[in-house]
């Protein structure tokens, strides 16, 4: 904690702090922890940064986060069954990826329509998405957005531009696996009542 | 998500869920921030990453962490003043330093005495710190560890080793500064009102 000695490490604490959820005082833990576990964590962490930083990109045709300039779900012939899941961020494709449901492709917009901070279809990858249809021989587009306003708007946006050429699905709303109806807001139980299936 | 493609940055979130205070899902939000914040933010961080992990030592002398030998504390003339701070962790000494208000040196142990853990004084820096106090003309060893139950019986070993060499002394306890009665423990408002002054 003094002169040039320390500095290097104060540097990477202030960037450490940078991350999203972390603040001065986990960075500081965080970088600690790393210098304790050198040979374990510091260098194998910096190494793969470095690869990532020199070979992270965007698909050009999905907008998904890879290595290569077309992703590996875009390459996957076995995913071009005529479904395209349209979401928000590439946090939402990986999730959707988690579930290991969908065979299908995705489409990452990268964010939602908003008149507020001024983004529009063109900021989106919208119109990119309407090629694909074209282009791809898509039958059906889930669209996975978020139940926001803004996530709603443009769910409706894409719904205006595609209704004619291809079937338009979205997720089923309702309550939770494992959800516990007296710890649910009223739009959800309302929406769960609305949708509710024959036993 | 998907093959060779993607392991890269599974590889480095797998890496980011070890720090701590990180865990899988915090640990993608982070790379995907790095990967969009890539100038910014991802390339400094590799890069610093890699110098700290070339040039991070411990200080022989007092356990501090910096980039030389013997810490830029310790070889700074003007805190050679006969105080030296004992401190728990590397954490405990940059707190210390944040306040900025001990001018002398400090002691690193590593952790405290524990029979569970079967760490012993060796394990600990104390045979060191001994040597350092009648090497340094040191006049006085202040106690900052830390009011637990291990931290304390540490200081009572130490304070046994030290205690016809130099004056030992140890941190005030009381009330925090900024700090509400109705949200302390009952030992802290004992330990405040034993230790009362008059005003």
């Amino acid at each position: 904690m003094n002169d040039d000695s320390i500095s290097e490490i104060e540097h990477l604490i202030a960037l450490m702090a940078k991350l999203p959820g972390m603040g001065p005082r986990s960075a500081r833990r965080a970088v600690l922890h790393l210098i304790r576990k050198r040979a374990l964590l510091l260098t194998p962490l910096a190494e793969s940064l470095g690869q990532v930083a020199a070979s992270a990109r965007e698909c050009l045709n999905c907008g998904n986060v890879g290595t290569r300039d077309i992703c590996g779900i875009c390459t996957d012939e076995r995913r071009a069954n005529g479904e395209i899941c349209v979401v928000e961020t590439v946090s939402d494709l990986w999730a959707m990826e988690r579930a290991a449901s969908f065979k299908g492709r995705y489409h990452v917009l990268g964010g939602t329509l908003s008149a507020l901070d001024a983004i529009g279809p063109e900021d989106l990858r919208i119109p990119r998405l309407v090629d694909r249809v074209a282009s791809e021989g898509v039958r059906e587009v889930i669209l996975a957005l978020n139940a926001t306003i803004d996530g709603q708007t443009t769910a409706h946006y894409i719904a205006d531009q595609l209704e004619d050429q291809v079937q338009l699905t979205t997720l089923a709303q309702g309550v939770p696996i494992g959800g516990e109806l007296d710890y649910l807001d009223d739009g959800t139980i309302i929406a769960a009542l609305k949708a509710r299936k024959q036993l």
